[in-house]
């Protein structure tokens, strides 16, 4: 080469990285629990009990069904998906969602109501870039996802927290919503069944959102990733039945009912009877962003039919009783614990909300910290709230084998006992030995 | 429903769609092939010819190679990749690339410098935001590839175009490089081997590139997604071999090579071994915007490792064949055509870049009424050179079995000469006598 190397280094180099992603990319579930499981103990050799994600896959007793993974094998084999997919996604892949979600429904949905994305992840950024406009804000729950904030901060809508409420076994906050909304918001976020919370919204908690939306002249996007994930009596009830009081945009996804997250399929569903978000030029911008952006592998969007249509209730039926149990489990653990409170028994999803009473444990800062610590003695993975918005809390996956669940769990409840204050020790002790635990 | 629907229409309601996003996804391949394809006359009883597009996968010719489907197959039976991946990708998979990649570099690869995407659109979407920032621009090549000036205007960077010299072999016009930067220039972008020109870029113009780009402090996006599918003289040599005169951002991908643009899996290799990409931050804002976007799905990228190592030369060597051979039949029958002039005959991709003499034709307004017609017609699909910036030029893909090419071309012909302006018709006999035509 004729330019030597010396000379390079003299250079001005004009570029750099583009510092808004790092700062959008700053909290984000996955970067928490790298910085957490970077400090996992190599020389423990007892297993690592991964409570932090939403990610039960590598369970055998979370396999996903036969017959999805069989239709996902025929479409690659028919090399008949080999080619590009429409920016939209092929058509019985979206005619086959739109069924499958109008069986909901007081209406149905067209398959142009169905829009195929990369996971939630990708259904998160369609809906929230769309919604974008100078001066915008967006309303998201806290405790919330995390991957909401980055998305608006990327696309410059400002965000506004509501709050969750424990005491109402985590339910909106509905006067703050009305407190917080102004001329420029444009949505409010709801995850139901929720994450984290473990909550599952009733109808009539439902219908009170929508109509506030409606009152405030918002929409509501519906993050029901984990939809039909709710295990005891409260039923899940899609957003999208009260579509007629004000428009819904449905993020949903395969990877969480099916288990499969790695596949990245999901969608996005206009729930919009009325017409309203074609008027005001939102299926546009849809069409627009996906038009511009990466679609899901086109023979996973191949398999949907099948996978919707053979996958039976026994599958559906196991995966709830297993989450169940492992909710139960978790539940009662952790109220074995003083220096937790949990302030409802999950009924959806795959997380607990736990708060952690940091003040009755020595050195230990707050959630992250305690997170840190944990997996360096005891091999045990969980999320810090600081990540969801919710400093000294934590998020505690259950959806894990329970075997799993139930040794982490002990390991936690020694690792608490080991960093109790000298001071509590005692008056613990005799509140177990009252509890007969 | 409390709510009647007649105050739903007296609400007024805050949202409406981002126009930023229609206005950066006006002018997209897809996009433009869909508006010409509206026009194809479902009463023509003869096959469509696609030559529109670079996916040949539907053609059995083109079919990819069976270890590479069963290399997915085996990863979805496994079970072992229904899970999220790292953001970066799956480490087996970066470690395959880098090697795969280090084979044709005077340096080696590291798993690190390897981020996995969701085929080359998501790693166009990173290497173009990744770069960002108020008041810089970009220097696209024109013709190029509209997905740059969507991406640049979605994140905000001014997009300057330098041509490409259709009389120097479409070679980049480097003293107008050198006119456009300025301190806010931050990176060019060549395209090799060419979309939509058919070019192999020579090793000695490839360094002039990288030597005109460290002179002006700028560095190189390499869009590689068409490597190795040089078919005659010119070789395909990688960018990153002049990685130590300008770091190089290389985005490569499946999708050409193995003809499966569908299993959407690409990448972005950091060619930089002085170590300038990461001393800039720009691999941070990589790492950054991957944190916060969807994934390409895990068993695709679990598939890498056995699709590069167990393809054989037999298959690349069928392919080049074909393409070959589709080049030259293209490039042939072009000539046989006044109203069209090729500048070169394609040595690697899978396009030719062909101007319409418009004058010759009566009733043809450009080059998109052209490609309008000739579907309507003829059902010949053609992408007009308007989208990729040249307007009145044709990007035609030979990259279709071979009897279909000579069939669409056929059409192609007679449609010319349907059209063809009648004062010239008879000095066209002529000349076509004369060529023993």
């Amino acid at each position: 080469m004729t330019v030597p190397m010396q000379t390079m280094t003299e250079t001005k180099w004009t570029f750099r990285g583009n510092g808004g992603l790092e700062a959008a990319s700053a909290i984000t579930v996955r970067g928490i629990l790298d910085q957490v499981m970077a400090n996992l103990n190599g020389g423990d050799r007892r297993a690592i009990v991964p409570l932090g994600q939403g990610d039960p896959s590598a369970f055998p007793c979370f396999r996903t069904a036969r017959v999805a993974e069989d239709a996902v094998v025929d479409a690659v084999r028919s090399a008949e998906f080999n080619c590009y997919a429409p920016t939209v996604g092929i058509l019985p892949a979206r005619r086959a969602i739109a069924d499958h979600l109008s069986r909901d429904l007081p209406y149905k949905l067209s398959p142009d109501d169905v829009y195929l994305t990369i996971g939630g992840t990708q259904a998160i950024e369609v809906v929230v870039t769309a919604l974008a406009r100078p001066g915008a804000n967006i309303l998201l729950p806290r405790p919330g996802y995390p991957c909401y904030v980055a998305r608006a901060a990327l696309c410059g809508l400002e965000v506004r927290y509501f709050d969750l409420l424990p005491d109402k076994g985590w339910e909106v906050d509905l006067e703050r919503v009305e407190d917080l909304a102004d001329a420029n918001t444009v949505v409010m976020v709801i995850i139901n069944p929720g994450n984290p919370c473990g909550t599952v919204f009733s109808y009539q908690h439902l219908k009170e959102i929508a109509e506030t939306a409606r009152k405030l002249g918002i929409m509501v996007i519906a993050d029901e990733v984990y939809d039909h994930l709710a295990f005891r009596d409260t039923p899940f009830v899609p957003m999208g039945v009260f579509a007629s009081i004000t428009p819904v945009l449905t993020v949903g996804s395969l990877s969480k009912r099916w288990i499969v997250p790695g596949w990245r399929l999901g969608w996005v569903a206009t729930n919009d009877p009325s017409g309203f978000l074609k008027d005001t030029g939102v299926v546009e911008s849809i069409v627009g962003f996906l038009n511009v952006s990466p679609d899901p592998a086109t023979f996973v969007q191949a398999a949907i039919p099948q996978i919707l249509k053979r996958t039976n209730e026994e599958f559906f039926s196991k995966v709830l009783r297993t989450l169940r149990e492992a909710a139960d489990i978790c539940y009662d653990k952790i109220r074995e614990m003083p220096c937790f409170t949990c302030p409802k028994r999950p009924e959806g999803s795959m997380f607990a909300m736990v708060k952690l009473n940091s003040s009755l444990l020595e050195d230990i800062e707050d959630d992250l910290d305690f997170c840190v610590k944990l997996a360096r003695e005891e091999s045990v993975v969980v999320l810090p709230g600081m990540a969801l918005g919710m400093k000294n809390w934590l998020r505690i996956t259950f959806a894990v084998e329970p075997a799993s669940l139930e040794d982490g769990l002990e390991r936690m409840k020694a690792f608490c006992q080991r960093h109790v204050k000298k001071q509590h020790q005692r008056s613990i002790r005799s509140l177990e030995l009252y509890c007969n635990l």
